[in-house]
Parts: C-alpha cells; sequence; structure tokens
C-alpha cells in the first residue's frame, strides 16, 4: 500500500483529504464496476457492458487470474481504478497491459489518474517487463501529450482488428459447413 | 489434434503430403522461435528479438502460463505457428488476443495461414470469449480484406501506446526524485 505524500501538490485546499493507492480487492468489484458503467455512459455506450460483479470476482481473483487492479480511495470512497493484465510479445517476452484507468468525472484533475498510472508502472518495473502498452484515442491529445511526456510512444501503422462472439460463431459455422 | 481434410483443396499436386495444426509443446520452442526470428529478420529488425527458448518454455509452460500456441506441422516439419493468450475487457470480460500467426516464407499460399487462424478462432469459440483481437499493419490490405471477409472489424481511431523497459525506468526514477 502506498499513500501518496504529494497529494497536497494536488489537493492544496483538502489538507484532510487523502489519496490512497490500492491492491484492487474482490469487495472493490461493485465499485470497480460501477466506474465502469459510469464511463461507458458517459461514452454513450452503456448497454456494451456485460461484464457482471460475479464475472469480474470470478475472473480477477482465480488462482489464475485474468487481471489485476488498482483502487484509488479519496477520502474513503472509491474514486478510481486501474486494471492491467500480462500479455506476450515474441519479440520482448513478458509486458503488461493497462487496458482501462479511470477517475470519477467530479474527482479529476486532482492527480488521482497520473496516482494510479505511476502505481502500474511501478507495478511493471518490479516485475521486470520488457514493455507497458495501452491504447488511447487519436483525438485524446491531452492524454496523448502526457503519455509522450512520460517516456512512452505512439506505435504508428497498427490497427486493431476485432471479431465479436456472435461473428465468431457464424465465421466457425461457415468453415465447419467447408470441411464436409 | 487436428488433421485439416480439406488440404486436398490448397495443395493439389501434393497427394501425400499432410497438414497437422497441434497444440505447441515445450519441444517446439526452438522452431517457434526460429520462425520468430525469420519474420524479424524479413522486417529487417533481428536484433529486436530478445525472447530466448528458455525465456518461450518458462513463460509458456508454467502453472500459469503466459500464452499458448498451435503448431502447423506440414510434411513433418514445422513451418508454422500461431501464438494467442487472454486479455480481459472492462466491457465484455474474458477475450482472446491472436499475438502473432506466422508461416515460413517458402510455405505460404498453401493454406497454412488460414488453418492456423481457424485453429486459434475455434479454441475461442470453446472458450466461449466474448471477443477475439489482433492487431494488422494499415498497409496489409490482403489481410485487412481477409480478416474483414471473416466477420472480424478494423476498429477506428485508436492507436497503440507503448513504453520500453528503458524509459519505464527513466519515468520511475524520475517520479520517485518528485516525492522526495
Amino acid at each position: 500500500m502506498l499513500v501518496y505524500a504529494n497529494i497536497v501538490k494536488f489537493v492544496k485546499n483538502s489538507i484532510n483529504m487523502s489519496l490512497v493507492i490500492r491492491k484492487g480487492k474482490k469487495e472493490d468489484m461493485p465499485a470497480v464496476l460501477g466506474l465502469i458503467k459510469e464511463l461507458a455512459t458517459f461514452e454513450r455506450e452503456p448497454a456494451a457492458v456485460v461484464v457482471t460483479v460475479d464475472d469480474l470476482v470470478r475472473d480477477g481473483f482465480a488462482s489464475n487470474p485474468l487481471f489485476q487492479t488498482f483502487i484509488a480511495v479519496y477520502d474513503d470512497e472509491i474514486v478510481g481504478m486501474a486494471l492491467f493484465y500480462n500479455r506476450y510479445s515474441t519479440w520482448k517476452g513478458k509486458t503488461i497491459h493497462l487496458e482501462d484507468l479511470i477517475v470519477k468525472e467530479n474527482k479529476r484533475q486532482l492527480g488521482i489518474g497520473k496516482a494510479l498510472y505511476d502505481e502500474v508502472l511501478k507495478y511493471a518495473l518490479n516485475e521486470k517487463v520488457r514493455r507497458v502498452e495501452w491504447v488511447v484515442l487519436d483525438w485524446n491529445t491531452p492524454a496523448i501529450d502526457f503519455y509522450k511526456k512520460s517516456g512512452a510512444s505512439i506505435l504508428k501503422g497498427w490497427e486493431t482488428v476485432q471479431m465479436t462472439e456472435e461473428n465468431l460463431i457464424n465465421y466457425i459455422n461457415s468453415v465447419s459447413n467447408e470441411d464436409i
């Protein structure tokens, strides 16, 4: 657990407030899902979130967890989270992927996002991974500038390809028919 | 293990040849690294491959493996591989990421790539994941067309951000100095 002493830099008028960044626990998953849904609603895609608290608890806290989280607790309230997991590069080996970093809308500009970002990167350094990776929307200039300033680079020329579960079923059915 | 009966479609003049797609084993990792290095050399980045056979064996065959592979054996020779692993979407839950699909240069156009692609997608379907994801270079029109025809979509507007181990160390050092 790491208490950010430098929070006074960001919250000048709130001397008694405190920011704690800690590992996520099962009991945090309802609040984590709340943050995920708040952001999806803001992005006008609330129906796109099909993940449930049960999914998060099962998938994040199995013997072989699919993700980990850091949680930002500000003045005793969960106000942010970073969700990340390992990936594997055929060139570099083990890497860490930062899937999502969310701060409640009314708690932005307080340095909470940076505290979560730093914590994930410190974790990555301790894990001795050879790369940390994430994605950003190309119009999000403030975020891109922040990432670049911290030493990250934008990889040019790669497109993300996705196949949904529905299209996966259709494709496999069509391939199976070919095989007959 | 799945023997592709429909290989006759692709290899009309080689009736006695056979294509087998199977799960990768520890003993395959030297050949897998050979394929990775062949491709990196073709892309004029041979020095970028820092992964070793020991890394691949340790990371792919631990109790908590960081990746899995399918291997294409064509006429008793390892000529291709697909390397993939789980990722986690905060909206969809468990997904599969196809990191790399490589076919030896002199064994292309025989349907081996498609056989590996199909096998990964079948595996994903069995795992009941809600999405399969990978990346493609934006100039690689034949690949993009193939993916689209199979039901995948190109996600627009997202950029990949990467921080190397070296820049990670620099950033964390600078942040630690701030904290003092």
